[in-house]
């Protein structure tokens, strides 16, 4: 057995079974292994950034890491920045990329890099197999890393001589730990804060956005009088009818500082101290008051359901009823085109337990009111920042939920960093439906030109910030990877075709003209 | 006047004057500030990778530095192949990176990240501006270390407080310097080694592939008896009739050790001394004889033709005739499309003083025969191994040379990590021919899975150096971006839809089914 297959037995002992891959000469005998041991599903991606992306979406939803397999330092550079988005959703993955033979790196090859330096940014657990027996003990390393709360990304090189060179067999990872239960101190300080009487909020993230945190976050609010929110940006939210819903905390400034203005007690649960996306030009960085007390009663790391269900005990609060949302039945929208519309859309052709992917950033901000009493589901976002994750994080979560439907809304700006997804969709036949929302701009940029109070935009910064010269044709785009769709340029266009999507399996495309 | 303001007037008072860009909030005060200024030609990509390799294709064929500009450290990070790519050509760029206001960072906002971190492998030179009335001064530091011999990657990162606070007005970056010339002693040995009478092979890169240099080397190749040759990837070469050809060094190892299986004296020119693309078992990383004499006449930082003219003369040489290609007119191919039939086409039809950019790699190896006696051309590969340049390179390349036609050679996997390029060149109307060599798979890589020694490839591995599920249509990708095109079967298709495109302005898009 070479390095190569230990790392696969290694793998698929420990219940990681998908690779989602991007690979070159140097990670040939990894891709030679997967033919000697049953058992891993490899998914192929033809950008790197696909398949870091896709093992994003598929380990929020899996609950488990899949491995990547990347080729040397400019493939994992390719990669990185939905890695950094993957670090910011607290998303578990084995990070394998491949590297020159150990001898031959001194020989400086045009595709040697400092591959340590530039996986350093993203990686909370980062090592270069030294020789190949060493290869299935870091292997394991690596997941217990990437599976240690809340979720870490763990890097390992493998260079090609510890692949092809023999090794001992398989090894294993420890079991992975249950969340760390919070401390009673925590519970009593919320609970004292709590008591006070103050303007409250829980804020929620990570774990405390599943079903069981929220309906404790709900009793402990109804009976405190506080209110619930998440965080502007979360991982996974589990939403819609019978689900306890907690707004966003809005992106714009402004309106941020207007949900926080009273606010005296601030509660973080899986949460982080509510602060600007960017900062601009005389407005404040963090949205709380000064005078306003956070306490953490449950890091990202720790138990979040355990402790709201703790506090809620501690408050009296475990018999108090919860306060999902009603299930709403929206009718079909007709007539123009409009955010709004394909909003009405969603919220009224749901497929219960679908799964929503939302990287449409401007244009879907009126979703949230629309669909939090549409049919139960999970709705991810891009965490950190950086766009290019949605077509990737659907294409992860249809490969972690065959038997569920993806929804997967993208902007026309931000699908174009990574649509090469479309091909993955097509070559594994995912059951994702996407929508593109068509406006043919950068619409945010507008909007931000405006709000760091650069005046008067004039003709070369206007035309930085629009796409319509020439437009982009999604569906013509789609087709040449395989992925069926249409353009829709009125709502009953966009509900018939909405339709199809839902109702036919395999991957459809909607390109929303708006 | 801001900081912003204060960069974009010393940039293109230094001449500096096209920037590529793919900008977000954090860059908007340096977009506002393309209004205040003219003089700055703005080359929007839909993705970063298009951005730092169109610069790279423009400073190869410009011989200056086109800027980028970049969205903080993801945007770096999908910047970050062809920023590799670029280092190993030594092409200069001055690499502009925004951050978040320098009060900002500490509060870990989604999108911070090690910036630093995230650049310091590919750049030569990089700093973090301080404040504003400082950016003036890093940028004109940042223009004299990228144009230092032979060309560097620049680095500099931009906190938005220091774009949009006031500054004092633009600096000056110290004027080009010469290249280097070399010492009398390298010429000498260089010469004393070549008298020896011992095989000699002269192996050029970088500037030595111009049309002089390559002249003079001619010269002391006849009179010695040497053989002249060019590292398998270079920057750019001055090839086609009229000037002296300079075989590559062929990839496959067992071909490159026949090369110099007699050689005993080897003289680098602008050339690193030859190894391995990648290592394989059992086979050497270098292949020189242990006992061959290798001399660096010349690095890539000195004046490559002063010393090959030294040397010629040195060697009394200068009075000899140097050895240029005769031009060749090939009959456009017909029948079965081939590669064969493509770079016969090609050699038949090719403009006068076309650039070709070549990324086609497996498709294109017979391609350079074919093609020395075609009317005279400058030929840009991909220097750093990392695939997605060649659509991007092209588009610098147009950008820098509106009045030559540029041929863009591409494999359909290798295109596919940067396709966005397209879109750009339908923008900018730019005159890029794109041939897709369309045998749809990862062809270099089944060559791979045997020469690492992976035995009886499976289904599994096979499947996974395959794009032929689905097939990728990029006919109709490039017009869902704004690019014509057709896809031909036959070699008679392949000349009429060339023809095609080389007499008509703008971009077109060939798929070649081979």
């Amino acid at each position: 057995m070479n390095g190569a297959e230990s790392l696969v037995r290694t793998l698929i002992n420990n219940g990681i079974d998908v690779c989602f891959t991007n690979h070159g000469t140097s990670e040939m005998h990894f891709v030679a292994a997967l033919d000697r041991v049953p058992g891993m599903r490899c998914v192929l991606g033809l950008f790197e950034g696909v398949v870091t992306g896709a093992a994003d979406g598929y380990a929020r939803m899996a609950e488990k890491p899949a491995a990547t397999l990347l080729h040397l330092g400019p493939g994992l550079g390719n990669g990185l920045a939905n890695l950094h988005n993957a670090r910011r959703a607290n998303t578990p993955i084995v990070n394998i990329v491949g590297e020159h033979a150990t001898y031959h790196r001194a020989f400086d090859a045009p595709l040697t890099a400092d591959i340590e330096g530039i996986a350093r940014p993203v990686s909370a657990w980062l090592r270069t197999s030294p020789d190949a027996r060493a290869v299935a003990g870091d292997g394991a390393a690596a997941i217990a890393a990437a599976r240690a709360a809340p979720g870490h990304i763990a890097t390992l090189i493998l260079p090609a001589d510890t692949a092809w060179n023999d090794a001992d067999g398989p090894a294993e990872a420890p079991a992975p730990a249950a969340a760390t239960k919070v401390s009673a101190a925590a519970v009593a300080a919320a609970a004292k804060a709590l008591r006070s009487g103050q303007p409250a909020l829980l804020l929620l993230s990570g774990t405390a956005l599943r079903r069981e945190a929220l309906t404790a976050a709900s009793r402990v609010a109804g009976k405190i009088g506080a209110r619930i929110m998440s965080q502007t940006s979360n991982a996974r939210v589990e939403r819609g009818a019978g689900r306890v819903a907690a707004p966003r905390v809005p992106y714009p400034v402004e309106h941020a500082l207007a949900v926080f203005k009273d606010v005296r007690t601030l509660i973080l649960v899986g949460a982080k101290e509510p602060v600007a996306f960017f900062a601009y030009p005389g407005k404040p960085s963090r949205f709380a008051r000064e005078d306003c007390e956070i306490l953490t009663l449950a890091t990202p790391a720790e138990d979040t359901r355990h402790a709201l269900e703790w506090l809620a005990d501690e408050l009296g609060a475990n018999g108090a009823a919860p306060s999902p949302e009603p299930r709403v039945r929206l009718a079909p929208p007709a007539g123009k085109l409009t955010v709004e519309a394909i909003g009405a859309a969603i919220g009224a052709l749901l497929p219960e337990n679908a799964i929503i992917c939302d990287e449409s950033v401007t244009s879907g901000r009126g979703f949230h009111e629309q669909t939090k009493g549409a049919a139960p589901h999970d709705y991810l976002q891009l965490t950190g920042g950086s766009i290019g994750l949605g077509l990737p994080l659907a294409t992860g979560a249809a490969v972690a939920c065959p038997d569920r439907k993806v929804l997967s809304l993208e902007g026309d700006c931000s699908g174009m960093y990574t649509l090469q997804a479309l091909w993955t969709q097509a070559r594994e036949r995912l059951d994702v439906v996407t929508v593109i929302f068509a406006n043919r701009s950068y619409a945010i940029l507008r909007h931000e030109l405006t709000q760091v109070g650069a005046k008067n935009p004039g003709r070369t910064a206007l035309d930085m910030l629009s796409l319509d010269n020439p437009a982009l044709d999604w569906v013509a785009m789609a087709r040449g990877m395989g992925v069926a769709g249409g353009r829709a340029t009125t709502a009953d266009e966009f509900v018939k075709l909405l339709s199809h999507g839902f109702s036919a399996r395999g991957p459809f495309l909607i390109e929303a003209a708006i």
